[in-house]
């Protein structure tokens, strides 16, 4: 089980055991933004060796698996060394395989850089790279010692990464209760002014001075809908971002104990992934790639559709979180004569045993059924109401 | 913990399990001698997918290794489907890493067809490749789930080869128990003949019936000194061969179970490693290159020899073990002038810690001391006394 820790002095701590046996892997975004922060807490980490990749999706390949192999081997890495993983979901998962590989395993860390790779790609241990077109085709199950959730970080990130991080949020609520869910929409309500913190239309002009918001990722989020000042995005640390972020961690955490290598249980961290992942490699298809949070967003909308048709879901419930959804992120670029596509993508998923396509569906908020199947019929039906 | 068996009923019962979803991997040799032997125990496996690979150590390359995640993914292969994967050490290690990276791990069985995979990659879970000049560079742990060992496939073996796997068979007794070793080096003395079993000086022409002798490995590798008739090696079916290779693999599979991540206890296995992997790196630069248990062999010789220096080890036994190394298998072809290249290779192992080289070593037959360290003057000496 990872070690999960939001503050420096835990790191350096944690640093200390490897002897000065360490490498640092960035992408040329951390490197520039991210990377100088933590030399700013932790000074001496500047002495090693550090290689940067090129960041992007496109990037994730046995190509850049092959560098990272290349940088340990002629730099004297060791099965003792350490790899230092600083980036984004492409940068966990392409170091955190390269050192599982890497003479048959060597420890490596993550500090995710974007709240996606932070709910998500740092922690669970599932590694990997694209293959042949096919998402995280080759990898394994290794868990990093250690991950450091610093939510500075997600300071520089676009308005769009960090809705894409957002959207495994809602997740975490989905598959577990109606508080969290609850919680975590008032991330991004407009609690000063008195709306429903869970109303899915979000907001207006409120007077409110800008200055009393501007550390809340509530702000972050719908600045531009909840204020006419001109301000740009800050989204400093957030007290209730990180409480919400390590609940989240909480619950994946529990699933990896009971469940390390994804047979059973742990299924239930897959709610919005099957569709997800087919909408995530269509778009790159297309001029309009989604980013996997996005893709995992509209996911959620077609799972639980599925899940009001076969296990009875509330509707009102599906209805709210399409108009969230809708509202808040890009719509997937395809038409109805595509479903047949994504349906083809769907059934290569690797969560799928003997041709079936698998699910994990909800029968009400917090009461996930996983392992369920669908007619073709059924998913066509899901992928039609989106278009 | 792997399944071991030796008979192909078993084997058909354990792929029942897998629906039909089966891909078999070979090399060139194995595709022609071994192959067809299964196919006759198990016809409706011709109905599978096949690939067949380069054999050779040469080719245990990344670029293989790629060439078998494309077969799968291009032939549909899942995660719950199978690799079965026939042939020595070098297909036992590129089918299981390949397969313990597709989609995070699908299933794989070996069968080894030499007696070197047999007693060593077959069982045990080390699987990989070579990387940039360095041995098992890249790799995973990763076991079968089961291993089937028939004495059949050694049939078509050369000489060359049964001695390569022998060594190995020796290394566990050396590490195990007096009884087990004499009952190893039983197998290549001649026991016919009155002479000791246990003697380095092995028989001469004894004028026995070559036909009572033809079904035994002691023929198989003696012949050319036992008897002068001229007939061919066939080395068939060898219960006292079978006997011992199971009562090897029990040892390996102990130390898998108390130690499945070669960080402690489970180092007793590299005995001979540490040397021997050294001999063999730096033997693929010359014009003969050795085998692996050629290498291993030698290597023991060495880490005896160590032994007598840091921990009193008999010295005759030191000397027993050389005369019979240098009585059956080639001489590396090195020089002290080559001491310090080698001592280099030995620098990189990955079994080392700290830049201390490590030794698996003996105070005595079956007490074995692991992380054990010399200096760089009694490393060089062992050198210099093979030279």
């Amino acid at each position: 089980m990872e070690t999960i820790t939001t503050n420096f002095s835990d790191f350096q701590q944690f640093i200390k055991e490897y002897q000065n046996d360490i490498f640092l892997l960035c992408d040329e975004n951390t490197e520039k933004f991210c990377l100088p922060k933590i030399l700013k807490e932790v000074p001496y980490l500047a002495d090693y060796q550090k290689l940067t990749i090129k960041s992007g999706e496109e990037h994730k390949t046995l190509e850049t698996i092959t560098q990272i192999w290349r940088f340990l081997t002629e730099n004297g890495a060791k099965r003792s060394s350490l790899l230092v993983n600083i980036g984004g979901g492409v940068v966990c998962d392409l170091g955190g395989f390269a050192a599982a590989a890497f003479k048959r395993g060597m420890d490596f860390v993550n500090i995710p850089t974007t709240l996606l790779a932070a709910v998500d790609a740092a922690v669970g241990g599932k590694t990997g790279f694209n293959f042949l077109g096919y998402k995280n085709e080759i990898g394994v199950f290794a868990e990093p010692k250690a991950v450091f959730i610093n939510v500075d970080f997600f300071n520089t990130l676009s308005d769009e990464n960090i809705w894409a991080g957002y959207a495994e949020m809602l997740k975490y609520g989905y598959i577990s209760s109606k508080k969290l869910l609850d919680e975590t929409y008032s991330l991004v309500s407009h609690s000063h002014c008195g709306l429903d913190p869970q109303s899915p239309v979000l907001c207006c002009h409120c007077g409110l001075d800008p200055q009393s918001l501007e550390n809340t990722l509530s702000f972050r989020l719908k600045e531009e809908i909840c204020c006419q000042n001109e301000i740009s995005p800050v989204g400093r640390n957030d007290n209730n971002l990180q409480k919400i972020i390590l609940q989240d961690l909480e619950i994946k955490q529990y699933y990896l104990k009971i469940d390390k290598f994804d047979k059973k249980e742990r299924k239930a961290l897959n709610f919005g992934h099957t569709f997800g992942h087919a909408f995530e490699a269509f778009s790159y298809k297309t001029d309009k790639p989604l980013l996997h949070g996005e893709a995992v967003a509209w996911g959620m909308v077609c799972e639980l559709l599925l899940s009001h048709i076969l296990l009875n879901f509330s509707k009102e419930e599906v209805l709210k979180l399409l108009y969230f959804v809708k509202e808040n992120y890009p719509v997937p670029n395809f038409s109805c004569k595509n479903s047949q596509e994504i349906f083809d993508i769907m059934q290569h998923d690797k969560k799928n045993n003997y041709n079936k396509i698998n699910f994990t569906l909800l029968s009400d908020i917090g009461k996930v059924k996983i392992n369920q199947t669908a007619t073709k019929a059924q998913i066509i039906e899901c992928l039609d109401f989106l278009c």
